[in-house]
């Protein structure tokens, strides 16, 4: 396990970034080999052929396995709330956290429906974190602190890592982190959220502007979540951290989920190859923050809720994918004629 | 039950496709009332939101449900084969209804992963319907004969539907099936199938053209079928049809089950309007005729295998969909405050 020392400054994080293993090229093999001989064409089963080869890769094993998945969702409150952003009022966050308790939200129903393990952590839902328009989220050791708090949900022996948030505003916050990353204008990257309307979306866009100009074209990615970004996404930055040193893959969700991939990826575009992206959001950027990622979303349902639903959605592909993978005969065990025999 | 009396006309089957009950509008009703008040912004489930109406409304109750789906692969051979356009010899049909029944298929594995029933319905396997460039599949009698047959599908209180299938060289009497009914040139509706190579792919085409252009510019699409479809196709058409009068929604899979699909929309372009469409398929042309057919798939996975794989993995995020909406708390219930309430 990750030292979750919340004294971990960012140049640990930077060092144990650029210290990433690349995955197991022999393990990828292996399922290549074995998937060469399966009963059905070369070819056939598409993506969830990559799917098999991407997991044996990033676990690290020749048989790739998905026996204890984990769905962690992160909730939080951000202080840009009050700026009215949201359609929904920010009691909103822990009403839900306390609907995932009983096993009301989405995410619960869909992690029984994927057979899915799930845990939320709470991340001081009563001390929002500063409005980023008019003060940094964080200073350094609680923006690191955050990130190793993160690394915490990837333990148990879990082998498949999704993940997923709860936070009033949070959309207005990952807006900011792609306006501050990527430029443009501020406009292109906010949209409707939970349904803001037209004036809500205005707040949103001016927000968004504001706590860029902040940022004094600052773009270190470390620097951008500690000053303009909010507690869930610092720990979603430290669980794709602490999957990749234990070989755990990861399917990130939706459109805030993102922003913690697009963090790394800032710092190295190396640094998010063990994520898969769930689903290409309805929330209006997320299409084109996924382009940015050269990332090739597994599923598109127009989703734009969150609590990691399209994560879990795309797990159960990811299931499916390792079942064809492990469980199909061969040509040779099922004795049916390969491509061109008689 | 419908009658499976094997001397079912073609006048008949028109008179059953013109008397197709249209859906449940009060049970859709139902789920878009139940649907407004889960804990979670309107609209943010996408495409789940619309599976729970269209399900509700095919099954004719206000709160949808699957505790019986069933995948029903249904195998053939074709004497168009002999041709050389599939990379694969026609044994290998009978040597997959045998892996199907050994459990070591493709399909297999996704039934389990997705808590699916599996029957495979074996069409004569060993008396291919003749060349259709030579000959006709069927007469009227043997094709209304299978269309009937393939009504048996709906059976046991299932309810949903996944159609497959399996029989060497059936992509070629599928394009020709969309050839005679959308026009074009022949080269338009064929691929690669299971892997031919450039030379299959020039005597796919060529038999194409040669079968459609023996149609005489006949259009009629239960003619088409009879005249240059097959066994598994007829059959699906069967299928598709007892669904609708039994109130079970159907899952169309690939290239050549939308064949089956496709015959009917011909009929009436209502009458297919209780299928949901899994996957655009690798197959090259699928995505034109999903197109013609109006039909927006859920996934896009690259898969080109057929057996009814496709179909399974949209069940499965069906069965999620229906999960969330069946299986939400209310806002009410959760003590949630709704969309900006204080």
């Amino acid at each position: 396990m990750i030292s979750t020392s919340s004294g971990l400054p960012f140049d640990d994080i930077r060092r144990l970034v650029a210290g990433f293993p690349g995955p197991d090229l022999k393990a990828r093999e292996a399922v290549a080999a074995r998937d060469a001989v399966l009963t059905k064409p070369a070819g056939s089963l598409g993506r969830l052929e990559e799917l098999a080869a991407f997991v044996a890769g990033w676990q690290g094993r020749a048989k790739p396995e998905i026996a204890r998945p984990l769905v962690a969702v992160f909730a939080t409150n951000h202080g840009i709330a009050d700026r009215g952003v949201s359609a929904f009022p920010q009691s909103v966050t822990k009403a839900m956290v306390a609907n995932f308790a009983a096993g009301g939200a989405a995410i619960n129903q869909l992690c029984t429906a994927n057979g899915l393990g799930l845990k939320v952590f709470e991340l001081a839902l009563d001390h929002p974190t500063p409005d980023i328009v008019e003060a940094d989220a964080f200073d350094e050791k609680g923006c690191a602190a955050t990130i190793a708090y993160g690394m915490e949900a990837v333990a148990g022996g879990i082998d498949l890592l999704c993940l997923g948030e709860m936070g009033i505003a949070n959309t207005t916050v990952a807006a900011a982190i792609y306006h501050a990353l990527y430029g443009g204008d501020a406009g292109e990257w906010v949209g409707r959220g939970t349904g803001v309307d037209d004036e809500g979306l205005k707040r949103k866009a001016d927000a968004v502007a504001a706590a860029v100009k902040r940022l004094g074209g600052e773009r270190d990615p470390l620097e951008v979540l500690r000053r303009v970004g909010g507690r869930e996404i610092a720990a979603m930055v430290g669980a794709i951290i602490a999957a990749r040193t234990e070989r755990v893959p990861v399917i990130v969700d939706g459109f805030v989920t993102t922003a913690a991939a697009s963090i790394l990826h800032a710092l190295d575009p190396k640094a998010t190859a063990h994520c898969l992206f769930a689903h290409c959001s309805a929330e209006a950027a997320h299409r084109a923050v996924l382009q940015k990622l050269g990332a090739k979303p597994l599923l598109d349902l127009g989703l734009r809720l969150g609590e990691g639903t399209g994560a879990a959605l795309a797990a159960g592909i990811v299931k499916s994918a390792l079942a064809t993978h492990n469980g199909m005969a061969t040509f040779e065990e099922a004795g049916v004629a390969g491509k061109e025999e008689a």
